[in-house]
């Protein structure tokens, strides 16, 4: 007779659903299927080759130290290394003000494991990263959603957000943003923005949890700076990955910030859930770095999504109707773009007429913490091929066509 | 004015403190001491050449696929590989019934998450693994600790332990235990005392976890079946891992269970945590043990810790003064063994006294939940070099006799 663990889960567990996200994406891995609905990095652009010679050079000359436990901080010579990358960056910081984590999940979990209690309220933008969404929920967050638009989280409605909050007498852990060409939308915050999302954190006496992933995959405009420069009160975390700047296999990321208190709450959040991040893969990016080949690694890649983008921002101008309501975003970088559906069609019920066309996107409801985003769908350019794009532009376009009333 | 973020820390948070326990390992680290202190594996036995060339074989025939993002439940090669390791130990599972870890840690973890609301009770021994005591105490669990005695934990005090849990209408979440080498004692369970624990889970309709990184690694005396094979419920939950019988450098372990409604749970807690744990390194694992490599390596280290088991043994017999109260566990396996000094000899307090004479230990206080096992040691025998033991064991003689009453 099997056991019944029933009785046993706790809250967070009974939280858990198998999520209808997943069961989705299950069925765009079909392999004649030219999937738009990942997140995934274009895996020819990986430096095989480098990593050869790299693992080869780190066991040669650190085996024993690479295959051994390491701190919990992070690897020293990683540290280093990323110090100097932040700096290029423009970003001053200290090695003890960097903590190295197991990929950018990690810290998102982090997060919600420092600051988020069961019911404690969290602001977010609709849409949002899934991945943060689903972080901060198995913690039990009330998630707050404000609106975008084309320069980021509304302003206004962020204000009226943080005065209802206050008004029933809660203080929102953290805001949390996704600054530079958004995931899922594509869309960068501007920098008037920044500062009044960041003053209102200030006024409201929270945190402003900054995620960058693509920052520095940026085609065409001017750099914003990052919320942790203009933060001068150790305000702001800022959460940063090699996962789209290089490679995701490693799952090594690393966070930010300059507030030593909340850096020892993480150090010790960090302890009990993996001891370290492996110490080999972090050896690997450091000689990585050391070798200058990560900025080059950066520009190849923001040559192929650049191109890959215009490639998709043609074929919809070219392929898809014009219809009222019908619009996407033009993302200046990053792997996303976002296409709004007319108010009456339903990016979730036409998927499976989309899987039939042998074409698949996320739909827009899997990035709303209202629940909201019904007529939206995010685009990866990221991952298929430039034939493929071209191909499932046009399937896409006739689907919608076939929809439109 | 840098931001006091007092009024946003989570429950979790507040309970996190800066450990003692770190503060002392510290003081072990400096390079003149002879530490007993760490678990760590001898490295001068990694296999440092062979993964040389695997790490170049597996990016070579399948780098595309090891530097990207993968599945939560882990590589499918490697699981297979797990599937047919646990065979050979006579332990049969499915695919299905095995998620790959970022290390054993975050196994740990996942069930903290799975199964621990704050204030809930769980049991384990006294003494218990470190890492397991802080992963739980990070949910807020209410620890309930069992003394040991040569064959493990005493079922007559688990009896006595969940009965008076039983009648203040409490059902402990899980029974841990470490049943091979326990780290922190060398204690062993025998296979009644199994019986009668896994028994007692059944009579109080709660999990079992047995936490196995050392079942592999016996130098004398027959294989105990682990709970897992003693189990027709789908009640026990087993972590495994490579840190101790190869590398903890990766960071990989496994779980297993056969209870579809747990693994579900676990998986669901792992996707928001991590996403997946590194391919990269997994599919090194996998290529390593394909090869027939690891039980090769397992054998290797059986045989050097058995050898300097021996010289611990020997050396303690040859120079610790004959005190009353004075012993230590004869382990069958594993990397540590455990000294009891007279009651009145309290290990925190001669601390400072060893570091003076350039030998460390872990104090026994670090593994009681309940604050005990002041008069106790734990001594690690894998890290330092034979020679390096007798010194030490010498040095800890001295210190132990000087404190002689």
């Amino acid at each position: 007779m099997p056991f019944d663990a029933n009785h046993l889960f706790s809250n967070t567990a009974n939280r858990m659903r198998r999520s209808e996200i997943r069961e989705l994406l299950k069925l765009t891995r079909k392999p004649d299927i030219i999937s738009f609905a990942g997140g995934l990095p274009a895996p020819d652009l990986f430096p095989i080759e480098e990593f050869k010679g790299i693992s080869v050079k780190v066991l040669a000359e650190n085996g024993a130290k690479a295959l051994q436990y390491g701190p919990t901080e992070g690897d020293p010579g990683l540290i280093n290394q990323l110090v100097e990358f932040e700096k290029r960056g423009g970003v001053e910081v200290t090695p003890e003000q960097v903590l190295v984590t197991t990929a950018s999940q990690q810290g998102l979990d982090l997060l919600g494991k420092a600051f988020i209690n069961e019911g404690d309220p969290i602001v977010m933008g609709l849409p949002s990263y899934l991945g943060g969404i689903q972080a901060f929920r198995s913690y039990g967050a009330d998630m707050h959603g404000v609106q975008l638009d084309e320069h980021g989280m509304k302003v206004d409605a962020l204000k009226a957000k943080l005065a209802e909050l206050k008004n029933a007498g809660r203080t929102p852990k953290f805001i949390y943003v996704v600054p530079d060409f958004q995931n899922p939308s594509g869309v960068t915050m501007n920098k008037e923005r920044r500062l009044e999302v960041l003053g209102l954190a200030r006024e409201y006496n929270t945190l402003l949890i900054e995620d960058t992933p693509y920052r520095e995959l940026r085609f065409e405009g001017e750099a914003i700076p990052p919320f942790i420069l203009l933060d001068d009160e150790e305000r702001v975390i800022t959460l940063h990955t090699f996962s789209k700047i290089l490679i995701p296999g490693l799952r090594i990321g690393w966070l930010i910030t300059k507030n030593k208190m909340v850096m020892d709450k993480l150090v010790m959040g960090k302890q009990p859930v993996d001891l370290c991040t492996s110490p080999f893969g972090q050896m690997l990016l450091a000689e990585y770095m050391k070798q200058g080949l990560l900025d080059k690694q950066i520009a190849e890649i923001r040559k192929a999504y650049h191109r890959k983008r215009d490639v998709i921002l043609e074929a919809f101008e070219k392929h898809m109707p014009k219809l009222e309501g019908l619009s996407w975003t033009r993302p200046e970088g990053g792997l996303f773009l976002w296409v709004k559906l007319p108010e009456y069609m339903s990016a979730n019920e036409i998927f499976p007429k989309a899987i039939d066309k042998k074409v698949a996107y996320v739909v827009g409801t899997a990035f709303h913490c209202d629940g909201g985003g019904q007529n939206a769908m995010r685009i990866n350019f990221s991952f298929p091929s430039e034939e493929q794009i071209l191909e499932g532009a046009k399937r896409l376009a006739e689907l919608i066509a076939e929809e439109a009333k």
